[in-house]
């Protein structure tokens, strides 16, 4: 087979997943998204990622040599198995000897969050930090903590879930059961929640935070996000000391916007804290599928067990 | 010289130190303690440091094969260089290699509470865990986060702060400068503290968990103790993910009395989290000393640098 050697990568979350092809240094050469299909069932979305790889894999003018995929859920990345995802609703799904089976190539697996903070860590807004925090502010929020280049998974595959930790005990009820869960108050999801409460007006979060400079309560809602994600970051700080924290995710795309309050709010509360540099994520969407391409890259270079 | 190999090992608190000559298996051959004398400035707590390492090394019987010195503050444990301690006022001592002029004999140099949960780890209650959170519960509250036997020190030396969460945002004033952490609520000193307000008895912690049984007020108080203990716990479990946590410390001095009501506090705020093992320290007291004798055997298999 000719052509260039790329890594086939999918991003797969709950409603679409991205699908990638990557060249080996991490550029994205090709991608596009498709639905996941999770009303088809669980075994009908894993036929589906299988056969899209595949497909991928067939792309004219291009040497596939390692896949990476990047999923939701609780995973064990030594095994490549994907152990439980809540909105997918699998269960031991053994994706690496799936795919590696189907296709023949080397196939690294984790989780999406922990992609996407490597590959920041590697390649984006993290380059050149050594202990790094990566926190994703979208319909949910999820961290990565990632010691020279290397995502800790914790002992159950669930380290660092810095959107459930418990800001505001007597806040409002969290999807993950607790009260006050920085998730609960500082996702997107309930920022828009917010907004529409006090306003009645249904406006996704972009054009929130757009008007964030002219309508006074667009200003609050987003100032009491910001303070509820500074508590959240200060407890990431004192429980990690991380030298950086990268912010991704939908609410990241704010910019400034976010980033100069948020440091002033961060900065406000420390005490005896180091403060980390606190950076925007470059990749954008395709974190995700850059990280799945390291994993890859890295099963390639380790070779088969 | 003749006699047993043996670890010099110093673990220096703020007004006393644990003085040790340890087994090459970690085993505690001597131990004695020894007033720091802060009041006499930090260079006068320098001398006696090393001189009474000098007096243990030339112990008859013993042969000294390294030294480990286990210290509180910021510590930059690779150069081997005590950065700052607030207690006893030093900045940048350059305590390896000080020690090893001194005594020509190869030193490691390490976090008193990180060096603590590395004997436990190793050798205490956490023997067999991968991913152990170590939390000294006592006159302030520190943990250690250690993964496959080696403690993460954070970027700044000041990783796992977990004393320093805040879990009540309208709690008391903490030393630390912020509001409601854990250890302005549920150190051995504000236990003490909020027996002594509610009934005007200055008891010390143990006579007060000792009355507990039959104590309506002290029972109340050591609840609420827990309570706080559980929501910091949940924050490392949140945020760490470990498979075991080893409660030391004064306050686990009191054994089943702590251990069962907060494994149950932990329980019934857990939600997706997976709840570690929860156990009791067993080192007591030696654990830094243990621990710093492990970092100078550390240093003596490495060889010089």
């Amino acid at each position: 087979m000719t052509g260039q050697d790329t890594v086939i990568a999918l991003d797969v979350g709950g409603t679409s997943m991205k699908c990638a092809l990557v060249g080996m240094g991490g550029t994205v050469l090709h991608s596009h998204r498709a639905p996941t299909g999770r009303e088809r069932g669980p075994q009908a979305v894993i036929d589906t990622i299988l056969d899209t790889a595949a497909e991928l894999a067939a792309t004219p003018g291009h040497r596939p040599r390692a896949v990476g995929l990047a999923v939701p859920g609780v995973i064990d990345a030594a095994r490549g198995v994907a152990v439980y995802a809540a909105n997918l609703g699998w269960r031991d799904v053994p994706f690496r000897d799936l795919m590696e089976t189907r296709l023949g190539l080397p196939t690294g697996l984790g989780h999406d969050v922990r992609a996407g903070g490597l590959a920041e860590a590697r390649l984006g807004g993290g380059r050149g930090s050594d202990q790094l925090l990566f926190v994703a502010i979208g319909t949910g929020i999820a961290g990565a903590h990632i010691i020279a280049g290397t995502p800790l998974t914790g002992a159950h595959g669930a380290a660092c879930e810095l959107g459930h930790v418990v800001v505001r005990p007597d806040g409002p009820v969290c999807g993950c059961g607790q009260r006050g869960c920085v998730e609960a108050m500082a996702s997107a999801v309930s920022f828009e929640r917010r907004y529409r409460e006090a306003t009645g007006n249904p406006l996704p979060a972009a054009r929130i935070i757009a008007a964030v400079p002219t309508d006074p309560v667009a200003a609050r809602v987003w100032q009491e996000t910001v303070e509820v994600l500074a508590d959240g970051l200060l407890v990431g700080i004192a429980t990690l000391d991380p030298d950086t924290v990268v912010l991704g995710g939908g609410l990241a795309e704010a910019g400034d916007l976010l980033l100069e309050p948020l440091s002033a709010a961060v900065a406000a509360r420390a005490t005896f804290h180091t403060v980390p540099r606190l950076v925007r994520a470059e990749l954008g969407d395709e974190a995700g599928c850059i990280g799945a391409a390291l994993l890859g890259l890295e099963r390639l270079s380790q070779g088969d067990d």
